[in-house]
């Protein structure tokens, strides 16, 4: 991390927490933001215990892995270069043996050369060409995040039981019977026209609860217009 | 989109401009603020069509899908809740046949029981239980990126081809020789030596282009080391 505006330090701090990252390092920074970047909202264990380096040589000693960010954008990069989705499981797989080291460069600049020259391998986010470079904060945010990501979650079942198909004829004969109290024209006009109501009231998947819910509106409009008249 | 600090409706466009998305709508911001995030970096077309409204039921009239995110937290839910991971694979299906909405709240209290129930259901990004609250731009970002990520990216095949036998014996013996000319002291100690030597070449899994580098560099110091006498 080789951030100049204490917003970006923070922003990272935060995503790092967020995600359960715990060892900020950063390199060189100007003493100022680093200072600053220590009241960012809710980060405030990762930075108390940012640790700052001189150089990415000593920020990465201990770490068997090494792999900078990149935009990419028009860059003639030397090191071979990972798609996010594909490098964040070579890193997954490589933390079971060892430590990784992720590298950011300034907001600006992004990693210099030298930078790079410590690196095995690069990954970056894929964006439009377009509009490649992002903000700082976000970008650790979304490698955090894939890291972390779990492919195997499934959609949550719906909350609660489908209607039974007695409590949805219930809500058809009630709905027809409110129909037919509020005078609606096509119910005479049409044989099929009960068929249709019945498939439609089907087509809403109602829940348990939610049968009940629309049961006692209807029953209610139903005693309304039957004591209107 | 209910933000009132520019910095975070800018932050927003920026990342919806990255992964190419055009569509900003912002529901009753405070005036200063969506003036503000006009000059955000970098999300400059996004922002000059972000649309204004005044509700959210307006906001997303045109929509057929409106999800809504939530850091969740200790909010008794009303709706169903998706990570992100699953979510976002029903966003990306339903886009096939009608629009859809990613509704986020205020940084600071997020979408209000108002705003949720306009929504089909809700999403969240897992993050620790100790630290859940995201901060709004790195949220959209998140967001964005797990809607345009491949599943299907692969790692990217280095580049280069690997080295022949040849020329890594080429290398094997040059070192050799080099070690010979050095005066390094196991070279004589050990008849596993050379096996000992020629199967930590093969461990680098050198590429033809740093074989030659590399071969380059020891034969220069074989000259030095043999003309130094």
């Amino acid at each position: 991390m080789d951030a100049r505006n204490p917003l970006n330090i923070g922003a990272a701090a935060r995503a790092m927490s967020n995600f359960g990252f715990h060892h900020l390092r950063v390199v060189n920074p100007y003493e100022v933001a680093f200072q600053g970047a220590r009241s960012a909202v809710g980060a405030a264990a990762v930075l108390a215990s940012a640790e700052k380096y001189q150089t990415v040589a000593e920020a990465v000693a201990d770490c068997s892995l090494v792999v900078g960010t990149t935009a990419v954008g028009h860059r003639d990069l030397q090191h071979p270069l990972q798609r996010l989705e594909a490098g964040a499981s070579v890193i997954r797989t490589h933390l079971a043996s060892g430590a990784c080291a992720l590298l950011f460069g300034s907001e600006k600049f992004g990693l210099s050369n030298q930078d790079m020259s410590h690196c095995h391998w690069l990954m970056h986010i894929a964006t439009r060409e377009e509009h490649f470079s992002m903000n700082l904060g976000q970008a650790v945010a979304v490698c955090l995040y894939e890291l972390m990501r779990d492919p195997d979650a499934r959609p949550e079942p719906e909350k609660g039981s489908p209607a039974s198909s007695a409590e949805v004829e219930r809500i058809t004969e009630t709905l027809l019977t409110a129909l037919r109290a509020s005078g609606y024209p096509k119910l005479n006009a049409s044989d099929s026209f009960e068929g249709a109501v019945r498939r439609l009231v089907r087509r809403l998947r109602l829940q348990t609860g939610d049968a009940e819910f629309l049961l006692g509106m209807l029953r209610q409009m139903v005693w309304k217009m039957k004591n209107k008249q």
